[in-house]
């Protein structure tokens, strides 16, 4: 695939640069009547000052709002870098060959009506990536709105944002599935004075996808946040390592992901499946991989923002200063669940505080500075707050002011921030009034919210991904795929007892008896107690096919003489005792393999706690996961008097099982371990039952 | 107290008329320069139109912004209807008895430093209100910065919100107990066109509060919503009975609380009042009542004007007519889960629209109508799925547009909408390229949202009130109170066994053993198998303190003898089987009793699953709380193949103990029955165990 880059993998700017940043654009397909939807690129592309060669191709006209119009791209003067396909879907490929033809090594294909309508469009869109694929073209789209380059002036996009007088570029990048949200976000962020660089319609990603452009955006460097809106990751490693290697340069990857409503419905029909719903499988992928993830679309723009300005983010100790005791109230109320502390400041702190204070204020944290400070000591509080060195972020929640008096306030804010090597962030839910002075705070470079809700979320994501920094993603690479041949329904007891021993897990010991005979035999050999299980049916308990602490010879021949109707044979397990836990895994037909643990037991649907991880993970993962799950957590630990549990041998389990989830690849459904008993340190975890569904 | 109103009482507009539209109002401390911030009130009331009279009081000035200033109330031509207090907190307890002097009825007090300040500041404003009341004078405040009535053009505030040039009426009120953020509130509805017929910042409420405003605008009639930011209700049963008067008006009210983590911090000290948050107490008892609770600053004002504008909005059947896909799938995806469904059309819908579509399109809901589709098609599809008589709401995700564009199908939207009696809901989430379309429609009384979030908030709230109507809360006075003397810690099990069996709870049958020559006795006389259990410590499980399932006399003689020296005494018990139930109760020191019920035992603080509902409740709340614990209600419904079990018992169990709870009154801390151990049909809900926690 790299090799067919040509001519662009040499261009200045990297792979994508001239994608992004043409010498010349051919606009085909572009109509004579410039207030048509269709003349949009031709429009955005003037109003927002682009310096190259605009090329209209369009046999019907001679000119096209006064630049001349060529019949075909083979009539051009110049080869252009990038061309705008603006055709209807059925004659998209042909435009596409005909860049082959004329040498265009990327073209933006606006039309719809391919994957995203079912199994004719996606059939149509296979061959419009082949085509592309033969012509040594690469492809932005198809259905996609195009994009926004402010860095450089390049507003090549159908987006009625392009209307927007402004549009101003800034430290941040959005790449968005949804043209239409995207477009929505931009929008909304220039309202705020948040620039955004780089805005990416990718639509269906035939061709050129999310990994592409992450890729080509943290080579490129200009971006220091990118915002994503994804419907469907299409290659979670190649993400995975772009995140990893972004973060490496301090640059944040915020994302949302739309419709898990939907696609919750198709959930996977296996019994593990059905317990998690898509939407935790992607949250486990953007933590494990270091993607922060919000959950509001007006979230993402100013939570990337946020991170651009200041990408230490993350606290845990937390300052208030604040004359509003309101707005105060609600942020600690919105962040303190995610971790956020608020220490007493250090005696030198409360020392350069105390005095600047009126007699009947209290020297705290949340620090109430009570109204009517004049601001230029509002701004010595904040900067001797700022220089605690217990404080690893500054709160300001602002309030109501006139116009004037709020922007004095800003000017306070922005210059105690500059002295400053803590983040100082600004929460300011007002309207018109404080208009002014969040515009002087976005322009200055604090981090600015103009909602309690926004502000907490970008502060719990940062907080969340300071506590999960990315792991490297060639782990998932590094396993040998497990040849595992599954029929219709769970794999028999004996091929899973198989998988699972090879994959070095401890089963429990056991014996089968297929008859009175061999169970009479068998008897007086045995230590009791016992169990005995009818080896066949599922959910054994619920059909009577289990019996636990037989504890003789005689009561364990009856025991055997009862059950063997229900089976094929008789499993005879050594009775073990412990912790009941589920270890599960399932594969995410978009994300890959995860791991997941629970409390187990009979009553495993009713406790629904449960952790998820992508798979394979390693042992600090694993021990996280254990200590997520508060129930198992409390019962491992040693719940009311009972004895710890051997922890150890539960997270090196939760190990080899994420292990066999990733090396069965794609022939996992997936597996329950259910339960794994867990004894007392040194005593290990024992697989005692398990159930693992294969894809046909 | 209904008495002292005085002459208020017999003013046009009910009791609280002429506070909110006087004719005469006196400013007390008013200066000299209108620039300071003590003047703002004056130029607020000129510059929103006040049509009244106008009098400064303040004896360092013969006239202040052109109008002649009085040295005091006393010396004024005409006995004003409201006197603002603008004075420093030390002499507004003089203000007010002068108000008294000259025959002001009504108050409105701005200084900070009374009971927000600590227990001078709660004793200082005892004082206030006392003055007052002798006085025979209504307080609004102190600690309020006054109100804007936009319906009478009355902006008597301190608030800089009056600085905006206009604050437009319109069918909603909003009620603050934190004058900044109503503030913000007021300016960022003002933004979005919504208009807010009455802001009141309601202070400390040292003498008028949140139910007397409550009562007046529900008797007022003119606002057809009700949005309140809440830091305590100080009279949750007026608050109660004026919510349910509301709603037999059609009248939502709509609140947000605030301070839940740092009053979470405070939590009971008791054992189910560790388990239950504040946050869970205000939520259920907001939810009994009928209260529409949101959570983020920003979606209270949008939460109410929809339901202003719709008051049956609450589906569940929803419809969805969009041409944005991504704006609907996050819709879908942030209501789905609070119950709204998306049923298939009615054929006659299917056969009207079917026509209207482009032949690629495919008649489903949510229907994507494609892109392109002119606004008056638009509008007929949206008419014909509004009128599907299997909707209850038609939703409409808008999604970018040029501003031209937008106004076009705004109009469309609005047309459709008038035609319809179903509600019809916009969200819109763009920036000021639609802002000229969300106007329209803010202006035709269309519910239009600026954010996915805020929609979903108010289809949400909606919704949770659909379901649960507020109950009359006259069922809370109708107890009445039982005596119960506590000393420190736990109630004695006599005591705990008396009180349970008083208020009609089946209680396990025992009998008491002090010595071993009593249980020689006794022994040869039970039903086995027993349970014995050390009488005196808590947590007997922990301290080895009980034996189940003591099965002859032989094993009883043994077990007391083991006992017996942990307690005064051993309880033997007939072994009760069935599912356990932890059935609580706890009083909130603001909302009052709650009773809570969970799946009980003694892992009960691992499964964290619990209900509340304010005390007492009857049948139909208790069976409700029973189904909404996910693992207890499985129990009991028979999991895995147990028999089900004696649920009714369950529900009555639960009523008596929330009738206890209530008629306990303020001597309740918090009980725990644990377990309660629900047999099958018929066998009962037998209370095996319990800890009661009194005052002291």
């Amino acid at each position: 695939m790299t090799g067919e880059i040509g001519r662009a993998a040499r261009e200045p700017g990297g792979r994508l640069g001239r994608l992004f940043a043409p010498r010349a654009i051919a606009l085909v397909g572009v109509p004579g009547d410039l207030d048509r939807p269709g003349a949009r690129p031709l429009r955005h592309l003037r109003a927002h000052g682009y310096t190259g060669r605009i090329y209209p191709v369009n046999p019907r006209y001679p000119e096209i709002g006064g630049l001349p119009a060529y019949p075909t791209l083979e009539t051009l003067p110049e080869r252009p870098d990038v061309a705008w396909i603006g055709l209807p879907a059925a004659q998209s490929a042909e435009a596409i060959a005909a860049c082959g033809r004329a040498g265009v090594p990327f073209a933006v294909v606006l039309a719809a009506g391919f994957a995203e309508t079912g199994a004719a469009g996606a059939e149509a869109q296979a061959q419009l990536a082949d085509c592309a694929r033969r012509a040594g073209v690469r492809l932005l789209g198809p259905n996609t709105v195009g994009y926004v380059n402010a860095w450089d002036g390049v507003a090549l996009t159908f987006s009625t944002v392009g209307e927007r007088s402004e549009l101003p570029p800034g430290a941040l990048a959005l790449l968005s599935q949804s043209g239409g949200l995207g477009g929505c976000v931009l929008d909304r962020a220039a309202d705020r004075g948040i620039g955004v660089g780089l805005f990416v319609s990718t639509g269906n990603e035939a061709d050129l996808s999310l990994a592409d452009y992450l890729e080509w955006l943290v080579e490129d460097g200009r971006a220091r946040a990118i915002a994503c809106l994804v419907e469907q990751i299409r290659d979670p490693e190649r993400v995975a390592g772009a995140v990893a290697r972004a973060a490496g340069r301090g640059v944040s990857v915020v994302a949302l992901k739309i419709g898990a409503s939907e696609t919750g419905a198709r959930a996977a029909r296996s019994h593990t499946g059905s317990l998690a719903g898509r939407r935790d499988a992607w949250r486990a992928w953007a933590q494990a991989v270091g993607v922060v993830e919000v959950a509001e679309l007006d979230h993402l723009a100013e939570t990337a923002a946020a991170l651009a300005r200041a990408p230490a983010l993350g606290g845990p100790r937390a300052a208030m200063v604040t004359s509003s005791g309101g707005v105060g109230a609600l942020l600690a109320d919105a962040i303190e669940p995610h971790g956020y502390v608020f220490p007493p400041f250090a005696a030198a702190t409360a020392a350069r505080v105390g005095p600047l204070l009126p007699e009947y204020a209290t020297v705290a944290n949340p620090l109430d500075i009570t109204a009517g400070l004049p601001d230029r000591t509002f701004g010595e509080v904040l900067s001797a707050v700022a220089d605690d060195p217990g404080v690893d972020v500054v709160l300001v929640p602002l309030t109501m002011a006139t116009a004037r008096a709020g922007a004095a306030r800003a000017e306070e804010v922005i210059r105690a921030a500059a002295r400053s090597r803590t983040p100082v962030v600004v929460c300011w839910p007002g309207g018109g009034l404080v208009r002014d002075g969040v515009a002087l705070l976005a322009a200055s470079g604090v981090p600015v919210f103009s909602t309690v809700a926004s502000c907490a979320a970008a502060l719990a994501g940062a907080r969340a991904r300071r506590i999960r920094r990315g792991r490297p993603p060639a782990a998932a690479a590094r396993t040998a795929p497990v040849r595992a041949s599954g029929g219709p329904g769970p794999l028999p007891w004996p091929a899973v007892r198989g998988l699972l021993v090879g994959a070095g897990l401890t089963v429990v010991a056991e014996r089968i008896v297929r008859s009175a005979a061999e169970v009479d035999e068998a008897a007086a050999t045995l230590a009791y107690p016992v169990a005995v299980k009818a080896l066949g049916p599922a959910r054994k308990t619920d059909v009577g096919a289990v019996r636990l602490d037989v504890d003789s010879p005689g009561a364990l021949v009856a025991a055997v003489r009862a059950l063997l109707p229900l089976g094929e044979a008789c499993l005879i397990q050594p009775m073990v005792r412990g912790v009941e836990v589920l270890v599960g895994a399932l594969r995410d037909r978009e994300l890959g393999a995860f791991v997941m643990v629970g409390p187990g037991g009979v009553q495993v649907e009713l406790y629904g706690e449960r952790a998820l991880a992508p798979a394979p993970c390693d042992a600090a993962e694993a021990r996280r996961l254990v200590a997520a799950c508060r129930m198992l957590d409390a019962l491992l630990s040693g719940y009311r008097g009972a004895p710890a549990a051997d922890r150890a041998a539960l997270v090196e389990a939760v190990v080899r099982a994420s292990h066999l989830a990733a090396e069965l690849g794609p022939a996992l459904t997936s597996f329950d371990l259910n339960p794994v008993i867990v004894g007392p340190p040194g005593r290990g975890a024992i697989v005692v039952d398990a159930r693992v569904l294969l894809e046909a």
